[in-house]
Order: C-alpha cells, then structure tokens, then sequence
C-alpha cells in the first residue's frame, strides 16, 4: 500500500510528485517548446491543488475486516479517477474529477484480491482493476451508465517476481510489478523481459497483459501476448489458471481469452512470462531515406527478411526534425539488433544492404558491440537517443498541457498492401480535423512495430489548444483519426487497448458473432456485470 | 463434389484407393515389418470390401433444394464415418462404422454452407464441419448423446486460392483447400505457405486452423496459430469476419477463439494466412549425441540462442534406429535452416557450436546450398530423407494393422524445467500399458517441435496386436498415456487438437472459468448445439 512519507504519484499527471518541475522550469521549457513549435497560449497555467479539487462524496465505506488495506481520501481517489491521456491530464489539471472511485483497495495478497470482489458482490458496487493507471483510452476510468459505487483495486502491492525458471527462460511475476521493478527483480540473474512500452516505468505486467501492450521489440515478438506463457485471474467464478506450456493445441488459447481482456473478466493477479539473457551483442545504424515511403518499403522488406531487428522504427520527416535526429527532409530508419547469443555482423551487413536496396543510406558508422562494453556505449548512439527521448514524452505532456498546446497520439496497424494510401489518408484527415479544431498545428508519424505483413503507424499531433475547449478539440481530433482509421480497414488500436474512448472504433470493427460470444462469456463469469463495465462491451 | 470417375479416397484408411498396394504386396511389406520389429500377427488381414459393409439407416434426406450438393450412398456415409487414428483404421479396416453421418453436404461456395446449416436448424440435425477427416482424436466422428441425425459438411469443392497479396506476404484461401492443393496455387507466384503436418497431403486449411495443426517449422511459428491474418466463418448467428491485420492491440483476439474452435461456434469457410518467398538458401546438417537428454539439451541451446532454424528435430536412439537413421545407439537431431533472403553460413555454423557445447558431432558434411540448386539437392539429404518418411507414416499405419501391429502416436508439449523427467515418466507410463495390454512393443519418441521455454515430445509406440482386441488395446495404451502426460503438467495436445478422444486429458487441463465461458460463447452463437456436439465441451 501507498504508506506515509513513500513517494507519491501526481495525482494529475506523470510521473511522481518530487519529479514535477517547479513552475519556473515549467515556464521556461513551455517558453522553448512553444519557440520550437510555433504556437502555445500566452500564459502557462499551474494544476489546481489538491486542497482545492472538490470530489463527490464517497458512497461507500470498507468493512472492519477490509480497512487496512482501504483508502477513501482525496488523493487516493483523485489519483485513481483517471488514465493519463491528455484528456485525463487536462482534466486532472484543472482539478476536473467528475467520476472518482469511492474507495481504492490495496490486496496485499492474491487472497485479499477474492476478499475485496466478494465485497463487491455483496456491496452491488463495481471493481476496476488497476495496475499504474497509465491508461490513454479511458481503461480504468470509473464511467458508469447507473449509480453503483465504485472500488478501484490497485495491484501495486503484488509487486514480487514469484519464481525464476531459469533453465526455461521464464519468470511468474504478480500483476503489479512495474517495468523497473520486475527488471531489478529479474537483472541479478542475467535475465530481462525487455518489454518496454513507453508507460515501462509506471505499467505493470498485469496492464501490460489486460490491454495487449507492445513492447520493446519493433519485430517478432511485439505484444505482451507472444511473452505469456501462462495467466492466473480471479473471476467472480474462482481462480482461472492455465498450465505453464511453451505451445499447445488444445481448443481455443484460455490465454488468449484472458490477453486483452482489460479487466471484464477477471482481475489478473500473475503470469509466468517468457524472459531472455541480456543481450550483450549488439549491431545499430541510423538510415536516411529520402521519403516516409521509401523508407517503409525497406522497413518491409527487413520484416519479410526473416532478420528480425530488434529495433526497426521508421521516423518521417516531420518527426525526425521535430525531435531534433534529421533537419534536412529526411525519414530516419533507427535499426538495431541484439543478442545474448552471437556476434550480429551478418544479421546488419545484410539489413543495410536491403535499405540500401531502398536507397537507404546509413548516417554514420554502424555500431556494433560486443559483450563487456559499457552499457550506453553498447546500446548504441540513435538507439540510445530514441528510447531516452521516447520514455520522457509522457512527461512532456504535462508540460504541454501547461503551455496550452493539445498533444495527442494515436495508432493502429495495416497490411502492406494499403499502407502508403492508408497513413496519406489518415494523416490528411487528421490535418483537416487539427486545423478546423485548432487552426492548426502539426501532424507526424512514424512506424513503430512491423511485421512481415504489415507494419504499424503511430501518429503523433501538436497543435494550439483553446484554454477550456480542450477536450471539445480532442475530441474532435479523436473522431477524425478514428474514423479514418476504422472506415480505412485499420485497428482501432496496435496496442494502446480500446477502454472507453476507443468504442465507437472498436464496435464497428469486430465480428459481431465474436461480440455476442465475449458478452456471453462475461455474463457467465461476471453474472452481475461487476467487473470494469463499459470498456470492450457494453454492461 | 466428389464426381464420378474421380479418385477416390479409401473409405476405411490413408489415401486414394488407387494407392491401395495389392495383397501381395502389403503381404511382403507386412513380412518385413515383422521382421524389422520382431513381432506382429502371423496371417495378413484384408479389409471389408464397402460392399459387405452394413450401415444404419439413414434417418434424414436432403431437401429438393440441396439435393444436387448432397450425396447418402454407402461409400460416402463411411468414408465420413471415421477419422485416421489406429482405432479409426482398425474399425474402418474391419467394416464397423457405428455411426456414420445420414447425409454428406458438398457446398460449392459459402453461401450453401449456410444454406445447409439453415436446413440442419430446421430438421434438428447435428452439423459436422469436414476438411480431410485427418482427424486423430474423434474430431469428425458423429457420436452423440442422442438420437439427432446428422449432417456432415465436406469443404473440399471451397478448394480455391482466392487472393494474393504479394505486397503483404498473404493469400485468402478457401477452408477446403488442402496442402497439396494450395501450394500448387501459390507456386506460380514464388510462393509458399510451408506449413507441413504430416497429414499435409490431405488435411486442409480449415482443418489446420480448426484444430491448430502444427506444421513445417520445428522452431517459431510452429502452429497455423500464427500464420492466420484473419478468419471467415459461418455461425449460425451470421458470419463472423475479422479484419486483416498484422497486428493488434484491440480486445481478445477474435481469431484465436476460432483457432482451435474444432467445429464448435462456426464452419470455418476461408481465412487471410501469412504466406513466404520460397526459400532458396538452405543449411542443413544431422548432428548425433551420445543420449536423447544431450540432445534436447542442445535443442533448448538452439531455441534459446534466437536462430531459428527451421528444424530441429531430434529423434532418441529407438527412434533413429527404427527409421534406420543410425544403429549405433545414438540421438540423432536433423536441423535446418532456409531463408528466401540470405545465405545461412553464419546461422549453421553458431548452431553446430551450440551442438559442440552439449556434445553433438555432425554425423557427415553440412550442406549448404544457394538458390538455383535442384529441389532435392537443395533439401539436404538427411531432412528430404526425414520429411519423405515423415509423409509415409500414415500409410504405413494402414499395412500395420493388416499385419496385426498395433500402432499409435501421442504428443504433448512441457517447458524444459521439467522435460527430461517428464519423457522418462510419460515413456515408462506407455512401456508399462504397452506391456500389459500387448505383451510386450516399442515405445520411442522425438522432439517435433521446440521453444525458448519448452519442446513438444512425440511418442510412437509399436505393438503387437491381438485380433479383434486391438481397440481395448489403444484404449489401454492411450489412458496411460494421456494419464501420465496430464497428471505431469503436460498439454494433452500439442497439434493433434481435443476432439472426443482427448476429452478426458482435456477437462483437467482447461481452466474451470475458461470452460464456462467457451460453453456460455457456444450457447451464444449455436443455441441448439448443432455445431459438432461432444468435442472440446459437453453438448
């Protein structure tokens, strides 16, 4: 549990409350962000207090045998009221918390997890799982279609890498160990997970399991899903557990059921995940490409290379100037490799012929390193930069929201063959939306994930937010680019998880049969509609 | 449909009836059989000619309007009476087809697939999905709980590639295009599923994702699990379509509830799967180790190093003795690579290291070949010869029974933590019951296909048979077998599927919640229960 004097979180925003620069650092980066960018209100607002937010009363208290591991104050239930969109951190900001919890939970044990939803039960209130609360769809916010009170379960306390198998390569880590936590459980035994989404120091493996999250690897083995090797849940119905197998061919995958679920189902409370030896050798270039679309055409052929980069992100041209790695109209290719195994000379030699193909041309000497290097040296000049730069945008977000500029991303996935129309599509209505909610304002993209048939664009947009019609331009914005996106045959999500906010996508874009059995399913284990309802279906 | 002057299949056994060896013939094979093993019947049985066949009655004709696509002659009600297991051959070989379907449906496109399933709501028939009727576990057998006639719907005339995405690396195929036949389609353009099971000749796309088969690859995307883009079925709440993508992050994934569904929520009609550029570098080497422990050391070296290659399998000294591989008491594992981008210098030779480290000696020269080799010299000579061996199995089986052998095949799949003393348990648990009910055999086993965190072992056992016993025989020998597998932690399938042999392994493997909600999704999608009742869950 959250104990006294601990660090806390913001209850606003990212990040813990000692890492919230003070508001003359804040003044001064809004000054350079808004030189760089080119718009930014004048003024640079401050987060309504704590003391001064107003929370709804609290509709529900924990039983005596439940109160220790209970909290009803205000932060508690602020800082569980909301995901970390900007949406939410607009809202937050301002102090905007229309539908906090009322209470929050903290299981020590998996057994206080079954307390907790028998409580539930009994009490007709709803239970939102929650791991860091790094949501951006609206996964873990308690929106509600009737007034039943709300318990929002934190699983941070079940914070443990349970058992190492290291001769299986796997690990049974609880569901609320965050990225750093369950890698410093894992590094003394030369072992690592190496999945790292951009929320990796907050997230934890139960989120990342619940909403399909993608990782570190720009190839292969991209989502959560490929590391599961088994799942353990409570439901209403008892504990589902599978066995721990490296594959199987017996019906449907109860994993697969479970992965993705974002909390209707069940609560996750452990998993045992495939982990790999750190890797010690390495093999990086940064390639230039004249264009976005050249430079994806290399990008597919490196995926149906059977190469396997463990790094193969694509920035385009507006992204690449916009953080600095290329000015002169160039999409920048960061390709890495990595291995515990052997040296990756070939496995490089051979990726740069095939940008090369693509008139590709690599920006400086290829790093390749052996194990025994340092850790930064190996990692890698463009690698390094890209993920330094990649895990502080979320902290920018805060600062962007102080400065008045709408920062927004948003993402899916698309075969080859519609990818060049689909992104020029995509990106053109969200340039329209931008500049009808906004008046303008920048949209850029790059590939994040890509896969042999098909790759997987993220888009990212900075424009002038109007103070107070923020979230009526963000969902504006919101609307285009998934309209786009699903009326284009695209994913809703690659992997940012559909919640709340991405319904509307997510309704047209699944089977209706596939619909009716989830429902089907979760009525049966979740017959009073307890668990997270709204998110994926309706309750 | 099956029109007249066609080949036909054998009703009771493995292929076209004008494979069929003379009596002579499969006298002289049963002869050397004998002699290789040391044991089988003294006289050489023959199988019941169709026309001394006695078949129940058939309690259902097809409406007018079906009547073209329906077929009720003895020769087709038996030949979908049965699946190819030993226990299927033997009742198959002697005539006794208890159950057969009332009537065989032909749809020639998806719209009479619904059409049939229309009729079968309205007569109150049981509706069976049919693909090669491979199945080894019961998957198509149409035994029921009831008196419900039924219908068994033959896929074979959906037999069309019928798009290709050489963008993408992807082709739409019909669910009743069998391996042979899609390949074929494929060639043309330089392309290649690759997805062997060794019922490959006949089996079928839909079969494959129905039952997730496992194919070609050894190591990687071993399963049809993970070559499926996206999958079209008929349910009988309307079809249920996924989207094609490469990736996504957008709930459960609606594919992987279908794959492996076995007929239970839909007739799987088509499906997007990933297809390659024909490989034309190839590496391949047979590698011998003193023991099959130091063997499988060695496979989880070369699963854990990121290689991949594209076999790997290892077979224990009976095995390679019996296949006449080597005789000097030594594993044998044959391992490969192909890539239809790079020469595989570099990746074979990492991969004899590995071997070296645990002890293994390539047996003779590796071989390595560029494109533009002969097909079968570019194969290799110890995989071609594996992979030929591979396919003739399943007719061998039905010499076997002729010749009074008992001959069956179990796999199963473990993480390497407990692999050693699984096999050595799982394989006295088979020597025990082959003992008791035959007197005496053969039990081997290989490594078929493996992972970072585990390998799927595959028994074969040989027996000697008793006339007229042969099914209290299998009996014996398959719960002994499926007792040690599941009470080990193993999976009772790998990628021979569930079916209603399985079932009892299976209701212990599963996840008490996840059967509850794949009978509640059932319920959902099929209310009658018409969809092939009694496998994976109860009616």
């Amino acid at each position: 549990m959250a104990s006294e004097g601990a660090r806390r979180l913001k209850h606003w925003g990212w990040g813990y409350e000692d890492q919230q620069p003070s508001q003359q650092q804040v003044e001064a980066a809004a000054k350079a962000i808004r030189e760089h960018l080119g718009f930014g209100a004048g003024e640079v607002e401050r987060p309504l207090p704590l003391e001064e937010v107003q929370l709804r009363r609290a509709r529900l208290e924990a039983p005596a045998s439940l109160s220790a591991i209970c909290r009803n104050d205000p932060y508690e239930r602020a800082s569980h009221a909301l995901g970390k969109s900007y949406r939410d951190v607009v809202r937050g900001f301002r102090g905007e918390f229309s539908h906090p919890p009322d209470v929050v939970a903290y299981p020590r044990e998996e057994a206080e997890v079954e307390s907790v939803l028998e409580w539930c039960a009994e009490a007709g209130a709803v239970a939102i799982a929650f791991g860091g609360g790094t949501s951006v769809v609206g996964g873990i916010e308690p929106v509600l279609v009737d007034e039943r009170p709300v318990v929002t379960i934190d699983l941070r306390c079940l914070d443990q890498v349970l058992d190492i198998d290291e001769h299986s390569l796997a690990a049974r880590i609880a569901a609320g160990a965050t990225g750093p936590g369950l890698e410093e459980q894992l590094r003394p035994r030369g072992l690592t997970l190496r999945h790292f989404p951009q929320s990796f120091e907050y997230s934890t493996l139960g989120g990342w399991v619940a909403t399909r999250a993608g990782g570190h690897f720009a190839t292969g083995p991209t989502h959560i899903d490929d590391l599961v090797e088994s799942v353990r849940a409570i439901t209403p119905r008892g504990a589902w557990e599978s066995r721990r197998l490296p594959g199987s061919g017996a019906g449907p995958s109860p994993d697969r059921m479970l992965i993705g679920s974002e909390g209707i189902l069940g609560v996750i409370t452990e998993a045992w995940v495939r982990v790999r030896r750190r890797p010690g050798h390495r093999a990086a270039a940064t390639v230039a490409f004249a264009s976005f679309d050249g430079g994806a055409e290399a990008v597919r052929g490196l995926t149906q290379s059977g190469l396997e980069p463990s790094n193969c992100r694509l920035l385009d041209p507006g992204e690449a100037a916009l953080t600095g790695a290329a000015s002169d109209g160039s999409a920048l290719l960061v390709l890495g490799f990595e291995s515990a195994d052997h040296a990756l000379g070939p496995w490089l030699d051979r990726a740069l012929e095939i940008c090369a193909e693509h008139g590709g041309a690599p920006t400086g000497e290829p790093v390749v390193r052996r194990p025994g290097a340092t850790a930064d040296a190996a990692r890698g000049g463009a690698e390094g930069a890209w993920r330094g730069a990649f895990l502080q945008a979320p902290y920018l977000r805060d600062t962007m929201v102080a400065a008045g500029i709408l920062s927004e991303t948003f993402e899916t996935a698309i075969t080859w063959d519609r990818f060049g129309p689909f992104v020029a599509g995509v990106r053109r209505a969200a340039e329209r939306a931008v500049t009808e909610a906004c008046g303008g304002g920048r949209v850029t993209c790059r590939i994040t994930h890509a896969y042999p048939d098909g790759a997987a664009p993220y888009f990212t947009v900075l424009a002038p937010a109007r103070r107070g019609a923020e979230l009526e331009q963000w969902a504006e914005v919101k609307a285009a680019a998934t309209e786009a996106i699903v009326s284009a045959g695209g994913t809703v999500t690659h992997h940012h998880a559909v919640g709340r906010d991405h319904r509307p996508g997510y309704d047209r874009q699944r089977p209706d049969p596939f619909a009716a059995a989830l429902r089907a399913a979760k009525a049966e284990l979740d017959p009073a509609g307890m668990l997270n309802p709204g998110v994926l279906i309706d309750p």
